[in-house]
């Protein structure tokens, strides 16, 4: 019994949105909900349920890892188009956590000094500690996707990248941290939809940068870019997730669900004192 | 009118709770509630709609960065004995924020390699980008507090780094950072009541630490540490506010009133579109 089959999954979407054997990017719907058996209402609902299970089992992950070093840690990998849902998810999922066990690292276009490193360089600095969800906000990915429509790097160099970020990756499982990779999928038209209303409040215009047209015009690029990605990529010990994200509440429901699924992987457990507790009492009481 | 004049607050808790001339940490009662005209359960509501607007103010600094890069910064820096609560303030002050806009960094024993720079060494690496709310959970302030009790610098060690802090704190103000500086306030009977929870519960036995029972016996000495620093380092650009703490709920809103009021006094826009928004419409339709 996971804490996710208590609320409106019918099936556990760790299985219904992995990447697996044969997946073709092509065939999600973006405006699906797989799995879930309820509406926005319900999905609203069972967000907050889900937020403070998340803060129950983050506060005892932290508490472990005060006490025991080999505590794991969490990473939670997040791609997609623009205009998807990154922010939301960060906002709504991460965002009903407590700020002290979150390490969040945005990544931009690479600084002249990150470019003069490999890719994995500035990655590897932003990494949780123990006891920590981590979470980032693009990531290693970029420079396989933007890399590769934008052909920022030659075709051989891509190649050896895929290869160094399975290593990467099989590296950061083996140390303990459950690694969590999800693509949020929107259709070209909810982002056209999506980049219209920034356009269209002046609230949102700081939002709106008139490179997401440049990026958009690329879609099928993109796409076929993250079909190899999910490809490649797509591990026994680092898999992806494909969320469609045409509805936000589902999709950030779909991301607390897998978060929750790695946390009660890990079945943190509150630390035994190193200390003796009786005699502690003893003390604080006579001080 | 500001936002936090809306609520229960009789006087603005910023004079209220300022360090000004002759100051006397001794006079402020741990147990009281000053400028706040309610009882826990109103405190609790305020608390709730001080974060609405708290995470919209925030939405609009961080938005306003992202065009002008002079936009200010907001610094919070929390200081308190053990149990005084600055987790507390953390997960549910801040908490109610949106994280993307947050930079929380929680000071811990110095490195041997934080060791070998000058105190402010890491302090500075870790101050908020122009557009943040940077959150210190203990700070530059641990090197003249137990740096002082514990005799871990000579006298006039500590007596330079007064100086160097209240050069440190001009130069961020005057390169537009508002630091907000706490400290929490608690009893030393309520302290004992805090702890001796800890040591009650087993889901709250990490949080001990055998060496909080060290500190607490010198409780005196503390205090004449934080009366030296209130005199010393309260000026007009960063001044301290001490904060009676024995309730939480009560110190939980007056630190959210003082953020509400360092971010009113930036008074963040909506920043103008950096690009011909109808061009941009014809172009996004046409894509």
């Amino acid at each position: 019994m996971t804490a996710t089959s208590q609320h409106g999954w019918t099936t556990d979407p760790r299985e219904l949105l992995r990447v697996g054997e044969g997946f073709r990017l092509a065939d999600v719907d973006p405006d699906a909900t797989p799995g879930y058996d309820g509406r926005k209402k319900h999905g609203r609902a069972d967000l907050r349920a889900g937020a403070d299970e998340l803060a129950a089992l983050q506060e005892r992950l932290y508490a472990q890892s005060r006490v025991d070093p080999s505590t794991p840690a969490v990473l939670l990998v997040l791609q997609a188009m623009d205009s998807a849902g990154k922010g939301g998810i960060v906002r709504h999922v991460i965002g009903a956590t407590d700020p002290q066990g979150i390490r969040l690292k945005a990544f931009k276009k690479p600084t002249a000094e990150e470019l003069q490193h490999d890719f994995l360089w500035r990655v590897e600095r932003e990494l949780p500690e123990p006891g920590f969800i981590g979470v980032f906000d693009r990531s290693h990915y970029e420079d396989v996707l933007i890399g590769a429509v934008r052909e920022l790097a030659p075709p051989e160099e891509i190649e050896r990248r895929f290869g160094a970020i399975n290593d990467f990756e099989e590296r950061l499982a083996a140390s303990g941290t459950k690694v969590v990779k999800v693509m949020l999928h929107i259709s070209s038209a909810e982002q056209k939809s999506r980049l219209m209303e920034r356009l269209d409040r002046p609230d949102k215009h700081w939002k709106y940068n008139p490179g997401d047209v440049d990026e958009r015009l690329l879609w099928p690029r993109y796409m076929d870019a993250f079909q190899t990605v999910l490809e490649r990529t797509s591990t026994d010990l680092a898999p992806w997730h494909v969320v469609p994200a045409n509805a936000k509440w589902y999709a950030r429901l779909a991301v607390q669900a897998l978060l929750l699924d790695a946390l009660e992987s890990i079945d943190p457990r509150w630390p035994a004192a190193a200390y003796d507790v009786a005699a502690e009492k003893r003390r604080l009481a006579a001080s």
